[in-house]
């Protein structure tokens, strides 16, 4: 099989996320990272691609000298797509860009800091034939697939509630003004936008309650709070969610909890059985019933009780842990799919896809925006 | 040290706690079961007697049969303190008649139906002399006065939220009118009082939140909901509640997720560092700090970690697990060391007591209150 | 019902194993202790008395002025057992002398000293009529007893393999010349007998696998060391064991491993399932089975997978944790059905019994003398 | 970095192992996989090809024939190593020629099916220039590498123990006959070598007990059995060694453990403190130590306790889990330093290495050696 071409935007910063585009989109040898422009800055930009092993002719000063040099290049060699891993409010400019100048896109969350921004892309990506992921990337572990073919095939009954929780400590210990890096653009609403934690964890934990439930909120009401000493911006709050179907749904995001490193879980309640997960375990799913044992599935592509997209999601047999990358790497597969069915000429399937799309990150900002407007009218709930 | 003499108040029917009750208080050989009105139905009442080990004679129809014939007896022979464990919506009122007639009290929770009963009883109990603990039975685990302790110490710095959650999921297998065993008193509201989860789990969520932080919520706002087909009372909700130092607190009941038996957790976050503990694992609390290694601590009197009230609260070594029972039990062995100081005519020690007080259960009360005035009144902010 | 009366020997020193004989032996308000002779110093066994609620003229200054002034005591007044917490090298001569003495005996392990002791104990208490129970407590818990009764149903298939070990880590702070409570005796091979650790708690390991599978050694080896400052008993070791039916065995014992409390824990493989366990989580049973989900049993009374015993052996519902007192409490609850049974002149229900007899004490005596003989013979096979 | 040119011999079958290889050399884009022989079935060798993006025209009939035609090409176009996937039996024919012919190598484990050709293999690679490393796999994992270095500074003292288990199940699924994939030449004599799962798990848990705790056997024996019904190999069994320290250490493998996945565990004992960890949860090192919490040490290249082994081979920050796809590649990225130091004709540094070499190897077959020469001799001692 022939590689996909990918350019990557931003990500040679002081962060990890740049390296995790790679990684991910590599990891089963389906792509090439071929070109870069790797910071705002436009001499950081060349020598950051260097470990990328990114050719110094491919590697660009900013994104827009990088979209309009691959455009120039021959189809069978010029980059497929572009992964932006840049910070949230160049988002909607770059995707734009590179989807008109014919590029598949693989994009970071929250998608847009304003949902007119989030709009205007859905139909932007509408209205193109390209492919348009985000990098939901929670939703790409097995357990969590199976998690949603377990409900989506009413194995848990009717879904009552959902909480979903996301929870880090590492705000305690970043003082952006003496440590520009990690953090720094995340303290400063021009660049994050206007949702602290909420934006940079809360929208990952509201997609995968959505991605597992395959519910829509009716009305949400927020409270949130600034609790470290680092910024203006919310790192800590909860939303609560009435569902579409009436089922009760809870958001919780923190940057603030000390020790947490990255301890986002969900439970699913039904009226036939409940779910939970935890991502940094996250090689198992506990399933639960009243009166009976509790039940832990593990991810096992050989199992009898696992279901078809959580085994096409699998590697490695069970045991074997499979873990953050493969689950990345799970999103840039599925989209892969799609870019190949698309350079093929051929139709691609029809939504829902297991990757999340421009529909998904449009939620995550409107979840963004209403919970940030709830907030500002002292807590009332506010029509999804 | 002579034992202390209990009556038991209900407890008699298909539900567990009397028993609970029973073995808790006698579990350290200071105190002694000798009379008991176990039930409502006077027949009944006599005959669960047998299995407690009530000698006949004190075997009474009724509670206010037993208040008034133990009234009567010698004072080294009679009860000293009366245990009540029946339906809520009787609390107030045998409370009150025990205290008239001169007994300690012990009473089950919530402790009363209603705010004005709650405050009622409070002023009672404050203008008798005799001591009254409420079952708030959580609260008597080694490592809850642990993080009690920990917390007052500052050793986790300011505390700025606190997420306390009771799961259970009893309420999907229960259908009152065939079985009019546990769960049937608790489906109706006559007897129940308004708040139906919110009461019998809530409210003890609540109270451990309050507990361990020792805050004090400024206001509150709730939604709840009703999903088990068997009544129209609460099953499920939330609380958020703003504390009195800006802490942001979340209360989370449930009866019906599915295969939670008795799911009890807490987690405290503050400036320096995190807690939390879970009641089905009652023997660790974890203490997490940025950038260093979780820490657990075990109950263990014999730990150079371990605070001076959870090394008060133990009667094992580590390792040797101690459980349900033993909580409970040091609510009981608590409230008699103010029992035999008052028996003695000395002076009780002031508030803060580590068992909760009449004062705590107006607390439950009014959480229960602000809870229901909020969930009626679109889920608004209430004063406390 | 009315009260077993209960004398204990031993346990007034600086341990906690009088303590929890008096409060396992009484919890279900089925046994009052009414005597005592609670140490071998007459003074000390006199005061140590009071805490425990002896009176006075009933704290004896040796076992053998308690055993002769209880034999003269009216039979409704005077003790129905002896419950024997010394330390092992006086269990033999205490627990005969009690016997002839005509009380039922509740006895500490290992039983006796030596093999030819315990050969001897088995005769006494066999031609008497009275009832020998040994606090193998671990047994006691509620879900050892569901996996031994999973095992005897075949629902694991044939036993191919069985692994316990038993890890404590306090002799590493143990000085016994400098802090003569515990530990000293248990290093002084005159009043320990001469295994260590192996007697301490390899014995209590070797049961807990016997009780499960139902299995008896054919030959086994051992190696074991003496890794701590304090004495020159084993403190570390293993036993691998050949059973009668081919399965291989492990025992695993240790006083030396760091910062474990009381870490016994049990695997059993079958043919169809595997059974694990851990005392210190006792109210978890885990089932696994190739290519199913893991099955957590919790000790759960209503819960429709519970097996007789373990319902029977419950005192809470599923979720209210239940530990070591309760487990010790079940010992305790089983020799009090004999006791009775006994005491109304009928007869006892044939072996095997739920409570480890003096037949099981044997067998922990000969496993400590095998595992002895091993190795002092460089790890040879022995025959059983 | 110019990445290095990589040929897989094996790993075409019906297996997960060749997949492992391909993906784990190539994780840090530092490798390209060029050339395979992937099967010994010519037609095998090259179908298997295409899925791993092997040119048809390196796609080998023979690991001979990639060997020679390599061999052939020019310097900066042919392989620089080869991974050798194939079944234990051809491993000493294949990595002799490869080193002969030049190539550097990585190799499965068992390295050979008897000590003598490991002797040779020894020899064989010393006398050459080429670096030999072997894929035991799990000591790539990050906390082992923490754990060897702690123990190496003194951390917890002197070890006096170290118990390694490792169990799977899967065997009891397994009739060779009827699916003749993975498990068929395990089954094997002849393929697999004498050592049934002994080599297949038993000899991993062996090495990572050396590389954790730096000790060498002074003597062992060993007891195993066959208790699965496909084979007449061993499938469970211990080994007991006295290390040269003093030191005890045991080792369990079992391939009948009904629903152990991948079970690998290890404990090591020290004088100041003990250390455990499980390969399902790799990103978690408990570290125990008398009177202190326990602490749980987290993967995390950011924590401060992390020591610089850890941290060099982590890929993401803490809580950001990773697992055995990068535990793997961490073997080969060591190799890979030493490959270009060869390379570039700068020496390497000398041993210890941080990934397992050709003595490593030999060690493993020794271990393997011995524990059949003492179950053959009735479980006598051993010397190394």
């Amino acid at each position: 099989m022939d590689r996909l071409r990918m350019a990557l935007i931003g990500g040679g910063g002081a962060g990890f996320i740049g390296k995790v585009h790679a990684t991910a989109a590599t990891l089963d040898r389906q792509a090439e990272l071929v070109a870069g422009a790797l910071s705002s800055n436009p001499e950081k930009a060349k020598s950051a691609a260097i470990p990328f092993g990114i050719a110094p002719e491919r590697a660009y000063e900013s994104y827009d000298a990088l979209l309009e040099s691959e455009s120039r290049r021959d189809q069978h060699d010029r980059a497929d797509f572009v992964s932006i891993a840049t910070p949230n409010h160049t988002h909607f400019e770059i995707a734009s860009a590179a989807l008109r100048a014919g590029f598949h896109v693989v994009c970071d969350k929250p998608m847009t800091t304003t949902l007119k921004d989030a709009q205007e892309l859905v139909e932007l990506a509408e209205s193109s034939d390209r492919v348009f992921a985000l990098t939901h990337n929670y939703s790409g572990y097995p357990l969590m697939r199976q998690a949603r073919e377990m409900v989506a095939a009413g194995e848990i009954g009717d879904v009552i509630a959902v909480r979903v929780s996301y929870a880090q400590g590492w705000m305690h210990g970043v003082d952006p003004t003496a440590t520009p890096s990690r953090g720094a653009w995340k303290s400063d609403p021009e660049k994050n936008g206007p949702g602290g934690s909420l934006g940079d964890v809360g929208t990952h934990a509201f997609h995968l309650a959505s991605f597992v439930s395959g519910l829509e909120p009716r009305t949400l009401l927020s409270q949130m709070n600034s609790y470290s000493h680092h910024h203006q911006l919310d790192d800590y709050g909860h939303a609560v969610i009435r569902y579409d179907n009436d089922a009760t749904g809870l958001v919780t995001w923190s940057q603030v909890t000390h020790g947490r490193l990255n301890d986002l879980s969900i439970e699913v309640d039904g009226t036939r059985a409940a779910l939970s997960w935890q991502q940094e375990s996250p090689n198992q799913l506990f399933v639960r019933s009243l009166g009976k044992p509790t039940q832990i599935y593990e991810r096992n592509p050989n199992a009898g009780y696992s279901s078809p997209a959580a085994i096409a999601a699998c590697r490695l047999p069970g045991g074997h842990p499979e873990a953050f990358f493969e689950a990345f790497a799970n999103v840039y597969r599925d989209a892969f799919a799609d870019m190949r069915r698309v350079n093929a000429g051929q139709p691609t399937p029809l939504e829902p896809k297991l990757y999340p799309t421009v529909h998904d990150g449009m939620q995550g900002v409107r979840f963004l925006t209403r919970c940030l407007e709830s907030h500002q009218q002292d807590s009332r709930w506010q029509t999804w």
